[in-house]
């Protein structure tokens, strides 16, 4: 292995690679560089956007790392591909009703169309079907690379269906990542316009700055105009793999009557989707006819955007979803283009008062049925979970949800733990995330304040990533996951020694943190104070606590020496000594600041 | 029982206020106007201030509402107490060094000075010592409706040392509350300025501030100057009870030297504070000396305050806590005030590598030993806990606490299950919170933003508080607690019913949610409109869900019928004619948005 330095030194840290065996297997860190000359190592999602030494143009896209890996394989095809047309980017846009952004189409690198690449017929081209086949592909290095585990390990619990790599071979641009509870807990950032507000270059910026702060995959949940065209920009500019729920952009095609979907539309709109690369979607496939009455009682109903759509569906033509019939078909479109399942929790709760009730356990079940399917297609599938959870219901979701669909990863959204704090719903469900992480759930999809509110915004964004990374981190540690201490014991030790410079840059927000202690101590000195504005220089416990340790020298020995059978003349004696000796260094607890 | 209007029903609520049948218990509650009409019915911590009928002035202090019961139960006497000199407020005011801020002097109801009162010689006039002798005071009356529990659960809860009611004879403008693992979680707030900034002024309306958004306690730590006035004003203006710990004001008396502490110089703080009124003290008596040499290893040594003067002091003169050997002593005087003991965590653990160490545990098995004695003493008493701790350690500290302390309340700081968020540490720690308080915490120390980094302001304190809020009701949903679920429903009702105003009034931080919404929404009009700005229009979920409900009927029935043993013919039959009846309403899904 060898590193390769950059040039952000003076921010505190700078991207680094870790390079593998197989030819292009960089994987990209963060070193976060300590006063004490030391670096401490993090994992980074921010791909080439925090490397001065890589060139970006969001106009052009990110350089294609996969490209040699895919065409190394031999096992996929250029094609021409679907004809991109007008009504892709929503029935209003075909027509002329709506205003087409033709401006906004991606110019790409120069070289003509792309042309999309699938699987030869037949021919599963899936991390799964490979990791079942025994191979080590690159991607599976790389994030044996990035988690510090084995490639076999990564081979092992992809094979197995307990973790997934979600990686369209459209998408050859992205960093790999893996999802799965055997590897560190991985943190989702939804974006995406609604047909009220936002427009296609605030994705895209919002994409990259979701991944700035720490977002291992991100979902264009787009309803709005330019549908098509937002996520082609988002994925050809974004290192980390890219979510969609198919159906929102299938109802836009239709113009918003649910009734009017059909399985010829989706099937459509998902083909279109792989091929700009999507590298996982959601499917609605367990919103089964007889469910849909199970909800009847349920006192916020269907909260799922899709699941509602597709319960519309059902109830207008008294039919099953035609998701969960076709989904032999879907599995064979997925399984050429190696886009992942997120078999989505169309009846999850949307309240306390509906968790864990009837109709979402069906669903789950459905979806443990769907899973077997969807494995038999060598089709990388994982689990979505609720939604609104209390506390003391959240254990049952995992433990059902592993049991049932034979330990696939689970991908919740929170859940969130009490329905009464809109504009704080990333802190209660912040709550349910690092729990229900811990106890298994391998991705989070985040919260922002502005849930059940709003669209958020850049600042929403950055809050919901940063406080599911805490939730993440948190459940990382609770699991005991080698190597995620030291993150923690690096900005403690850097705590207790006043090291204030590496305690920002070590924190998850470094400007916030600093910022925080500048507006109150803001002068350069303050960052190399023995004490902070809390307590002030008297009164800091860590202070004195480094004091004691400094002045007694061995006083552990002396004074806990009782214990051991030492005679109380002899500790007296012991006191006595030690007592001169603190008065004799001048009775100093609090040594002179410039120390 | 009987209600009494005021005046504010249009800001959304109104405080009204349940009395018993002791003459003088009138418990405030906060009733939230739904525009259907209904009321629900909030538990209300803000005092006074938030009730248009009472006329609150900052320099006479609110109404002692408790006198009357303090006199009558004639147990306490009025007495000249310790004269006020100027070192209370600091050494350095005591010899002109330090400006002391005179005009702040606390100018009272105009009547006087106020004299203190404490019990008559050997009466234990506590809480405690009535509910053994199987009396129900008015304060065990007002809590009792404050929180729809029996006046005899109270009373058994405090006479079994379970729960504590802090009510200083001295602080007789309390409106009593309860903590303890049977009753609503409550949230302590700490306030207090330092060495390095904050006003008197500050200071109270922090208080007022903290209490507004639902503090339950509030705690004033203030290590600066005018520490003896800051707290009158406090005191004589806060409808909840005020804790301390007396250690920091006893060590301004010695101008920050630990060794130059004394037992008489704290016994002298301690009767200055409870004359006051102060109505719980944090005690660091678990601090013995063959305890210290167990931080030596640790990554951060003590990070408490009160911990590490302690230890700097059993160092300096090698002789056991003076807090620890004069115990007895402390617990007649606080019995003579009626303050309950807080007996602090001196050797918590302040990172996530020192949690659940020998030094904590050793430390809490010696608060278990000083419990009994506090009891055997009838002074109330809770005990603190940790701190950092990561997830799958928090229920240990609980479980061990419990036993240890034969189940006496736990009042715990967090705690925090990461390190590595400074400016975020209101979430790590509220993670923390909610899990220990479900398992039995009964009381909650806020964390804010600035932990680790700065003092709060105004929008920190804020922040803290709503989110501790957020941990103890998901505590409370997850305990099962009667009647805590209401909230949650009222709220989920309003969100399904699209009743906006509604949702946001029932919100914990109704201005923010309002605020949030209006960004993207502003007009008036899309406060009654049944979507939001997330999914717009069209793909509002819970739209679509009530749609279904209303243009379906009784769906339900026909669809479920399969699952009863209904034929397939027949299921065909009713699907048919549910499709037809949907067509014939006009196939919308989407009723139009005036309706």
């Amino acid at each position: 292995m060898t590193t390769q330095d950059s040039r952000t030194h003076a921010i505190g840290w700078h991207k680094d690679y870790v390079t593998g065996p197989q030819p292009g297997v960089r994987v990209p860190v963060r070193r976060v560089h300590l006063t004490t000359g030391d670096d401490v190592t993090l994992y980074d999602t921010s791909g080439p956007y925090t490397d001065p030494a890589a060139e970006t143009d969001v106009r052009r896209g990110l350089e294609p790392l996969r490209d040699e890996w895919i065409a190394a394989r031999g096992d996929t095809e250029e094609y021409p591909g679907r004809p991109v047309r007008p009504e892709d980017d929503g029935r209003k846009a075909a027509t002329g009703e709506g205003l087409r952004n033709l401006d906004a189409v991606f110019p790409g690198r120069g070289d003509g169309p792309r042309l999309p690449r699938r699987g030869r017929p037949g021919q599963p081209v899936t991390q799964l079907a490979y990791a079942r086949r025994g191979e080590i592909t690159p991607e599976m290095e790389f994030v044996a690379l990035r988690e510090n585990v084995s490639a076999q390990t990564v081979r092992d619990e992809i094979a197995a269906g307990r973790a997934v790599l979600p990686a369209n071979v459209n998408h050859p641009e992205i960093e790999p990542m893996i999802i799965g509870k055997s590897f560190l807990v991985k943190v989702n950032a939804n974006i995406g316009n609604s047909a009220v507000t936002s427009s296609i270059e605030e994705e895209v910026e919002k994409m990259t700055w979701a991944t700035r702060w720490g977002a291992d995959t991100v979902m264009d949940l787009s309803t709005g105009r330019n549908i098509h065209t937002t996520r082609e920009w988002v994925l050809r500019n974004s290192p980390v793999p890219i979510g969609t729920v198919p159906l929102y952009q299938a109802l836009e095609k239709v113009d918003g009557r649910a009734e009017e979907l059909s399985w010829e539309i989706y099937k459509d709109t998902v083909v279109e989707q792989a091929e700009q690369g999507v590298d996982y979607m959601t499917v609605h496939a367990g919103v089964l006819l007889r469910y849909v009455p199970l909800t009847a009682r349920r006192k916020t109903g269907i909260v799922s955007r899709g699941g509602s759509i597709m319960a519309a569906w059902c109830l207008a033509h008294h039919r099953e979803n035609f998701l969960y019939t076709h989904f032999d078909e879907l599995c064979e479109i997925l399984a050429a283009y190696d886009v992942t399942y997120s078999l989505g929790d169309g009846l999850r709760p949307g309240s306390i008062a509906d968790a864990n009730d009837e109709a979402q356990f069906a669903e789950l079940r459905t979806l443990g049925e769907l899973n077997t399917f969807a494995r038999e297609h060598q089709v990388q599938t994982m689990i979505e979970g609720p939604g609104h959870v209390p506390m003391h219901k959240i254990k049952e979701n995992i433990d059902l949800q592993q049991e049932i669909c034979d330990g696939a990863p689970f991908y919740t959204l929170g859940p969130l733990t009490t329905d009464i704090a809109p504009a704080y719903d990333h802190i209660t469900s912040g709550i349910g995330a690092a729990m229900i992480a811990w106890w298994g759930t391998a991705m989070l999809c985040y919260v922002t304040p502005k849930e059940h509110l709003g669209l958020p915004d850049r600042d929403d964004v950055k809050t919901g990533v940063i406080t599911y990374k805490i939730a993440a981190h948190a459940a990382d540690l609770a699991k005991g996951h080698p190597g995620a201490q030291a993150w923690d014991d690096a900005l403690s030790d850097a705590r207790f020694e006043f090291r204030w410079e590496d305690q920002f840059n070590l924190a998850l927000d470094p400007d916030t943190a600093r910022a925080f202690h500048d507006e109150t101590l803001p002068a350069e000195p303050a960052k190399t104070a023995h004490f902070c504005s809390m307590c002030g220089p008297k009164f800091c416990s860590m202070r004195i606590s480094q004091d004691i340790r400094r002045a007694h020298g061995d006083a552990a020995s002396a004074v806990s020496a009782g214990s051991d059978g030492t005679g109380d003349a002899e500790i007296a004696a012991g006191m006595a000594a030690k007592s001169a000796e603190f008065a004799a260094a001048g009775n100093r607890v609090y040594l002179p600041l410039t120390d």
